[in-house]
């Protein structure tokens, strides 16, 4: 099959969103079955409008500086396609000779794409399809993990180091709010840079485990009381054990979205809401001194603060190059996925999968992940995540012996 | 004079305060006049308490990679001594044989070491003193600019390169709050991976200039018209012309601590107030729009992550070294300033001013680097920070020539 392609970035954007969409161009460049490599601008509204960039025009440098550089420079959109978009693409589609069809992002792309897909079939317009998969959440059934998790974990981890070692400056206690509405392996990366077990993340609250307000709170007082300080990490999503949203258990009813989503990102409220629980406690037992409590949401820079995990980088390049490839092969459509090789060194291989498999499915944190009281993660996360993050800076330690005094 | 020498840090930390200390340590080991270097925990409470370390006794490679390590190794404390703790600290000194005193910090540092020299030289104990200056908020005198700075600045200019790239691709309207109680030059750094008028942040709001919050919103408006989309960099310690701190005009009277300041970072009201603000101001000009607006604080990661600037890191050693250098070359106390050569390359040279002179006063924003509506920084700001924060990845651009519609 001969024609045109357009690649599209769709859903929250990553630290390395941009060195997929520059793999699909060098994959597809040095073939003739392909004319132009277009770039739709704000996914899939950028067909329906025909707000087309030429990819295959860009120069190297360009090309390179993308591949770089966090959040996506195709940009985005939530939209997911009715009837009458599916009409309007495929009508796009035809006048512009497009038959490749490139999507990365999260689970809600490889649902569009399956809508896309079929429409395309149900008018007898032959069009191959591809998910690329990016997001910071790595919630994407069938991957050992996802493009853009990596360098995401990477700031989470970095970040917690360096609270953590500023927390031990003056003591105190410390809750850091990381993304994650249903996934807990963007807030589990926060203990990656742990050696002992005074270092802290102390505690970390993932959506897989309700959190109770009373214990989490006990929990709190009992590490402050071993090591006079605690750095907490919670994912923005966790729930009650009644299913409620933590932050709305606390503040009393939240204003929600269109879909009766509750908007998390992007509010301080709930380290907020948690900082005056603790300060309330800590005052009951320490009723005569004076409390440290600090609240930090990571906030967007989690996803877009330019510190690529080199890795990650390549990975992510690689599952663009690789759709590439899948593309110019054969009649096949579907999703990239990434498996992890069962070897000493850590080496990933890319398996394509139908888009239906990966569609619309949410991964969380396996069971061995978590610890037994729900309020950490294992050395098995660990073992898992730390070659996904690059290289770290170790932690820095001075040789306590102390002096005797005089 | 011969004897031993105490080092600590005080107030909080920043990216490369480690640095500091370990270029003290490496100025006086060779020297014959220096014994021991000990390393005091918890600022003055370490001398209070005799809490010492020995610093000679470090290994290379854990003075490496203290120096290459955001936060205070040393730790910290926000106390002043008084006449009490002066005698303790001056007998500590005696059965210490201390007769070099070394504190990094920032202006209350100074002040700290003032009080105690003037003790010493009350109680005829000959040491000497010394300053080497500390502090991400870049605001004490007689200084070009202060160690910590360029770091915590290359973090708020990197995650506003991020934050904005993310903000585009949606869209809507992003506050990130930095910290800087009165001195804006950490907020101003928001702006300098900026490089055409629509990247953002599109307004700067620093301490040193009244905010009204109606203006505000009009400023955040009419950028909104523009571009369809506002990214907004906010200092914590804004005030209304009234002298008020915006957040407790916005909110109602806020707690005080102690000295009666406000706690302003490590909660994220001030970005969620400004978005609710923001949020009802569109509603009056947008009614039928669904409105995208986030608020970031971007909290203690400023100050503790760990991507020094390496400038930054090299004259945070340089002050320290040079400041054993004076210890070593005579009868003489001092601050050391950094003062930035008059040279087409930049380049720093270190001199030792009197105590009194930097003691207890604050450095603001110049008027030239601050633009005369008061909602954004100058060219001359940024010509000036450049050099402080390092080597910086470019902002990716693609060539928008749009391809023609069919």
């Amino acid at each position: 099959m001969k024609g045109n392609a357009v690649v599209f970035t769709q859903g929250g954007p990553t630290p390395v969103i941009n060195a997929s969409w520059v793999g699909i161009v060098h994959g597809l460049r040095e073939s003739t079955q392909v004319g132009r490599i277009i770039g739709a601008l704000h996914g899939i509204d950028g067909i329906l409008e025909q707000d087309f960039v030429d990819l295959k025009a860009q120069p190297a440098e360009t090309l390179e500086a993308c591949a770089n550089s966090p959040a996506s420079v195709l940009l985005s959109t939530r939209r997911k396609p009715d009837a009458e978009d599916n009409m309007r693409m495929l009508d796009v589609f035809r006048r512009h000779e497009i038959r490749f069809v490139f999507g990365i992002g999260g689970n809600d792309t490889s649902e569009t794409l399956e809508i896309i897909n079929k429409a395309a079939k149900d008018a007898d317009y032959e069009i191959r399809v591809f998910h690329v998969p990016k997001t910071i959440d790595c919630d994407l059934v069938l991957n050992d993990h996802t493009p853009g998790y990596g360098s995401a974990a990477r700031f989470v981890a970095r970040a917690f180091m360096g609270v953590d070692l500023d927390n031990a400056c003056f003591g105190g206690i410390y809750v850091g709010v990381c993304m994650g509405r249903h996934a807990g392996f963007l807030t589990a990366a926060s203990a990656i840079c742990r050696s002992k077990p005074s270092d802290g993340p102390h505690l970390v609250y993932v959506p897989e485990r309700p959190i109770e307000i009373n214990s989490f709170l006990e929990e709190v007082c009992s590490v402050y009381e071993r090591y006079g300080r605690c750095v907490i990490a919670v994912s923005e999503g966790v729930e009650t054990s009644e299913g409620m949203i933590l932050l709305e258990s606390l503040r009393g009813e939240l204003e929600r979205d269109t879909h009766g989503n509750v908007q998390l990102s992007g509010t301080g409220a709930l380290a907020d809401a948690l900082i005056e629980r603790i300060r309330e406690r800590m005052a009951q037992t320490y009723p005569d001194e004076s409390f440290r409590g600090r609240g930090d949401t990571l906030g967007y820079p989690q996803r877009s603060y330019p510190d690529q995990s080199e890795i990650d980088r390549s990975e992510a390049y690689g599952a663009g190059r690789f759709a590439a490839q899948m593309a110019l092969a054969g009649n096949i459509d579907g999703s990239v996925t990434l498996k992890r090789e069962d070897t000493a060194d850590y080496r990933v291989r890319f398996e394509l999968v139908e888009l239906s498999l990966v569609a619309g499915k949410t991964r969380t944190l396996p069971d061995e992940f978590i610890n037994s009281a729900g309020n950490n993660v294992t050395r098995a996360f660990i073992d898992w995540a730390m070659p996904l993050v690059g290289e770290m800076t170790p932690r820095p330690r001075i040789e306590m012996q102390k002096m005797a005094p005089k």
